[in-house]
């Protein structure tokens, strides 16, 4: 191995908030290197539980997520959080919020926050998400939360990666269930009505349980819903249970390999996806793209045809 | 050309709802002869205008469209409408949303809609989206009309493979400018706050302003803000203007072509993203996936070494 990823990985391996920091932002940007770092440090992870959070915007995922960061500190566990935060270069809110959220737990080493924002659709967020997780995965954290803003096929991706997903809701936005759509209640592993003070919350619970009768889970599971008040640690620790006891039934079940597998063979396919797209833009060429793009936009060119023919060139 | 393709685009082009519904499923669902049909199809495409218009749900979009698409019936404009409907099992929404929608237009076969449903995240929605608007555009439709429902990085793909982008806003949701973080925002050409006749629009006109103030457009483009009550019609008009505006700046400054050559680049990417995986599937077979996501699991192979093996095996 490369005597420099030697280092910087028994650095992190060691506790070094900035070796983590420095592996986390040459994974998250695909610096040169990267993959040998990740093949490096895979062997090192697979022991952290990862738990995916997600929810519409303003649903209380952040202070939730301190929450039960929190608890799980009393109890001496070592916390991971990726912030999947789909910000614009309007808003900023990603770095922001990281530093405000830092700072805040800034004296305990135990719990170590990452921000990441939404690149390009080309960038795969999912799949540096995942791979972000492994590099915390392998520096020794306990646990590893993921908590996605959103509800869309973006959020499902990314948290669908996690071994227990968590979905959490709100009462009084007007349509819950229409905003919680794409997808997003079939992965729910457990359920969250957070704000349960306010007005509502049964309705929400009613309306989770409406759907539930519809749905169909691969297993015999039914997610619990779990009412908290985030700001004030109502109900956290009940969450923490919830997730305790998916836990135990998955592995009861003997389902916690099967789980895994599945998860891999979706992310083997995205990493695959993005490695043979990075090996078609380098057969395509920069110039190469543009001219066949103005090409087909003044249809001299049909694209179909020629994707055939690049695709058929890659990897020969 | 194979005759039984022949045949169905003389049909589609002659205005045969059915054969432009079969070859829309074709394409769509990527059934065999899909990618010989689009082939032979392209010629015929590039004459229609492409509108997209995305915004939070409960925005109001479908009855806008609807509104739009009754104006465009006026000027005697024929209209395609493709309604991306994130729809989970849950609900159903896209099938009975579209029944319903082309039961008020059924007397009319100047407008066409089309409901399609997402898919896996593998299966390219943004992808299919743009190749059955080349479809409907193939057909003769003077104007297509793409709607999205949602906020995240699929609808931003989806739209932005339109010519025009419009991006609906509705005031009093609380958090309106948080909602429509995720790259939403700087894809706007044209932004309309529908339902304008509530309480809070002249907040939601100021954020856009604010939002805009510091935004960096790649031209000198000024998106107009247009308000709209969609359910009586009013501002529907003065929507379309502020369309024709924005058609009229692209062409005088020149940028139609570039605006294409732009969008070409990217679907020609996401194209040779598909056919690429494709063929690593076809390369990897079923039994392996599986086969190697166990071995994953189980930490006897890593990931990032075994992806690069099959990728450089892939075309060869």
């Amino acid at each position: 191995m490369n005597p420099e990823i030697q280092h910087s990985i028994e650095q992190l391996r060691a506790g070094d908030p900035r070796a983590l920091a420095r592996a986390i932002s040459a994974v998250e940007n695909r610096t040169p290197g990267w993959s040998d770092l990740l093949k490096a440090l895979f062997p090192y992870s697979g022991k952290a539980g990862v738990i995916g959070l997600t929810g519409p915007p303003g649903a209380g995922k952040s202070t939730l997520v301190d929450q039960l960061a929190r608890h799980y500190r009393k109890h001496k566990r070592t916390v991971g959080i990726i912030a999947v935060d789909p910000t614009s270069p309007y808003t900023g809110g990603a770095i922001l919020g990281d530093r405000i959220r830092m700072q805040e737990h800034f004296s305990d080493p135990g719990i170590y926050i990452r921000s990441m924002a939404t690149r390009g659709s080309l960038g795969g967020l999912a799949q540096s998400t995942a791979d972000v997780a492994t590099v915390l995965d392998a520096s020794g954290r306990d646990l590893i939360m993921i908590e996605t803003v959103g509800v869309g096929q973006d959020e499902v991706d990314v948290v669908r990666l996690a071994d227990i997903t968590v979905v959490i809701l709100v009462p009084g936005t007007g349509d819950d269930v229409q905003t919680i759509k794409a997808g997003i209640m079939e992965i729910a592993d457990i359920f969250v009505i957070n704000k349960s003070d306010r007005d509502g919350a049964d309705r929400v619970e009613r309306e989770i349980r409406a759907l539930q009768s519809l749905a169909v889970r691969g297993d015999n599971w039914t997610p619990p819903i779990v009412k908290t008040v985030a700001t004030d640690g109502t109900g956290v620790g009940e969450l923490a249970e919830a997730i305790e006891t998916y836990e135990s039934y998955l592995k009861n079940e003997n389902l916690v390999l099967k789980h895994k597998i599945q998860n891999w063979q979706d992310r083997l396919l995205e990493m695959l996806r993005e490695a043979l797209l990075e090996r078609a833009r380098e057969q395509l060429g920069d110039g190469n793209l543009s001219q066949y793009a103005l090409e087909i936009a003044e249809h001299k060119r049909d694209p179909y045809t020629l994707v055939e023919e690049i695709a058929g060139k890659v990897g020969t």
